[in-house]
């Protein structure tokens, strides 16, 4: 088939809170080909990746990601693979492109498989997607005795591990951020997993990051998630090399495959967290599973919006038995959770499974777009470009 | 003073042709505080980067640029740098951030120079602004005989470096591409500097930009650049380590620091050549420039557009000597060349040198603006936000 139509959906919240929650707006894709529809998610400022999507050219390597896409052909996984290719080629020096082609990309694993009537996980390869056991994923609490309720609550809902992360952690004091994480070790109980996410507070300041990791050890984390910007590889080194039983963990920023690759190599992390809908989709995302699986690095999926995302995000390692975290999002807002009709409920087990069915396995619910939609108009010299 | 006002004009050639030509359109950036103006240059795609202005918030770490800057206190370098960091930080998962940051950092530290009564380069340290020799920075000719062409007129203007890049480069026979650099050695004649721009055509290929490196180190090409796309620094550092005299040169699509400083900690390269229009303005040149100084390479501007990038181009390593190459544009379409009333001339040395003047020194025409303005109008829920 060839790609007919490509349609972007700008989704918002009534109101956005100035808060590390990247759930409240969407820029949902829908991709068509023939009968089939495929559906994928932007994690990306919408606008702007909507302009990515439809500025005018401005010279051969900056042009707009619907050149490469629209009217292309779509018979195989192979064809995905040349149009990321082209989409890269042509968007060289337009730097939101990444983001964009991200949904696009999971659009159209979902109508491949589709018309295939296969899962994407079998597309790429995997005889199986196994089941993963998620960690329940959300925002410190604003004091120590409001992050250990969450904790505790987290627990309760059957969760074995769970993820704090942002609010004031690291801008305040090494002993407030310590009450914080013993907390949280205290409200899921001995048996519990805990992951700390810094949210790159400390941007490349390695000085600031130590101070925080007899606290993270002394309470067994598992892992400590982007003390610093992906890019400050040398610091995650250097702190690497002084983490004791903890990890580092990194890479949701990745927007290319050699962000992930350079995080291995040269940050020495133990831990890749990717997000489909930022690295270029689940093409680029399948490398960098292969890659951290060949390199003994764990692979994790970085999520925190809707089950569709959430679906994308466990294709690219549904078949690596050995990485068996996952994250889950546990309180996105009204949009992402309304925007699915499928969900992926945790199993007897407290695990989480993937649809064994066509695409993605997800269905959208067209009344949570209406509700949510955002109307968009953008004209360039009076050309309606939007 | 306070940034009183940021202005953003995009300003296009009539028609955009499909060739590697950025001076086609520009992302022009006025701003304003007390009775002094600062002209910056984004070398981006126009409408995402207004986007990545104006949008709406989608969370904490994903906030429009103009939020970080509009109001800000300006009265010494240290708070165009502290503006740096809180774009960025405000911007962490907006991906055009840097490339709008740039032409807006640009523009401050042109503001600041004119409040000052200093040149950009001072405020940065230097004492002085050292001449460059500027090498002709040019594409292919169709043919080998137009390469030879080019290369000859280019000589006979006074040029003893020439650069040819892009067109079709790569993409063809070894033969082929022999034949234009055996040209272009023929049109300069025996004493000039050729270099060889790549344009990243083998993506992370080594074996196919191996095969050209005899004809580069039989012709004495200074240096190749680009064979790869700035992230695939495993396949520069393996090509660098057969390269022979030919070094490798990198560095343009660099937006922020840290890619910078991974091109040189492991990808080998020999010389950094950084787009201030890209990178996050003149604040993260200087500081890419101080770290390619400290460890051995040769810092050199990327500049393909107007003389106002041309000379923000050249002040982060205006005052280091021993860097003496720089990029300057030879052929520019007409928007570029009359954007300008003032122009950086080669001296009687054949030599570019500063403007010895508040801020950048450059005057804009702004006839040229209105001439080539691009009207551009975004509505986000009938909420006009450009």
């Amino acid at each position: 088939m060839n790609i007919e139509a490509v349609d972007l959906y700008y989704l918002s919240m009534p109101v956005i809170e100035d808060v590390g929650d990247g759930s409240q707006d969407v820029l949902l894709v829908r991709a068509a080909g023939g009968v089939f529809t495929g559906w994928g998610e932007c994690e990306a400022a919408p606008l702007p990746s909507i302009a990515a999507w439809c500025c005018p050219m401005s010279h051969s390597a900056c042009k707009p990601v619907r050149d490469s896409v629209l009217g292309q052909k779509l018979d195989g996984p192979d064809d995905i693979a040349r149009i990321n290719r082209l989409v890269r080629e042509n968007g060289l020096d337009l730097l939101q492109t990444d983001h964009t082609l991200s949904g696009i990309d999971i659009a159209l694993w979902d109508l491949l498989g589709k018309a295939k009537q296969q899962p994407v996980y079998e597309l790429l390869g995997y005889d199986r997607a196994c089941p993963k056991t998620p960690y329940a994923s959300q925002l410190f609490g604003e004091t120590p005795q409001q992050t250990l309720d969450k904790a505790r609550a987290t627990g309760e809902q059957g969760y074995r591990a769970v993820k704090f992360g942002w609010m004031n952690y690291g801008r305040g004091s090494v002993e407030d951020d310590r009450d914080h994480v013993a907390a949280a070790r205290e409200g899921i109980g001995d048996d519990g997993l805990i992951m700390i996410d810094a949210g790159t507070v400390w941007i490349d300041d390695v000085a600031q990051a130590k101070q925080r990791l007899a606290a993270l050890n002394e309470h067994r984390v598992l892992w400590l998630e982007e003390p610093f910007v992906s890019g400050a590889l040398s610091a995650y080194a250097e702190l690497a090399a002084d983490c004791g039983d903890v990890k580092l963990a990194a890479g949701e920023g990745a927007h290319n495959f050699y962000m992930a690759q350079h995080l291995i190599d040269h940050g020495r992390i133990g831990y890749l967290q990717i997000d489909t809908g930022r690295i270029g989709g689940i093409t680029t995302a399948k490398a960098a599973a292969d890659y951290a699986h060949a390199n003994g690095v764990t692979y994790i999926n970085h999520t925190f919006t809707s089950h569709l995302a959430l679906s994308a995000s466990l294709q690219p390692f549904a078949g690596i038995e050995a990485d068996v975290i996952c994250e889950y999002p546990v309180e996105p807002r009204a949009l992402a959770n309304e925007l699915t009709r499928t969900r992926l409920e945790l199993n007897a087990a407290g695990q989480v499974e993937l649809p064994v069915a066509p695409g993605l396995g997800i269905e959208i619910d067209p009344e949570t777009i209406d509700r949510y939609h955002v109307d968009v108009q953008i004209e360039v010299d009076s050309r309606k470009l939007f």
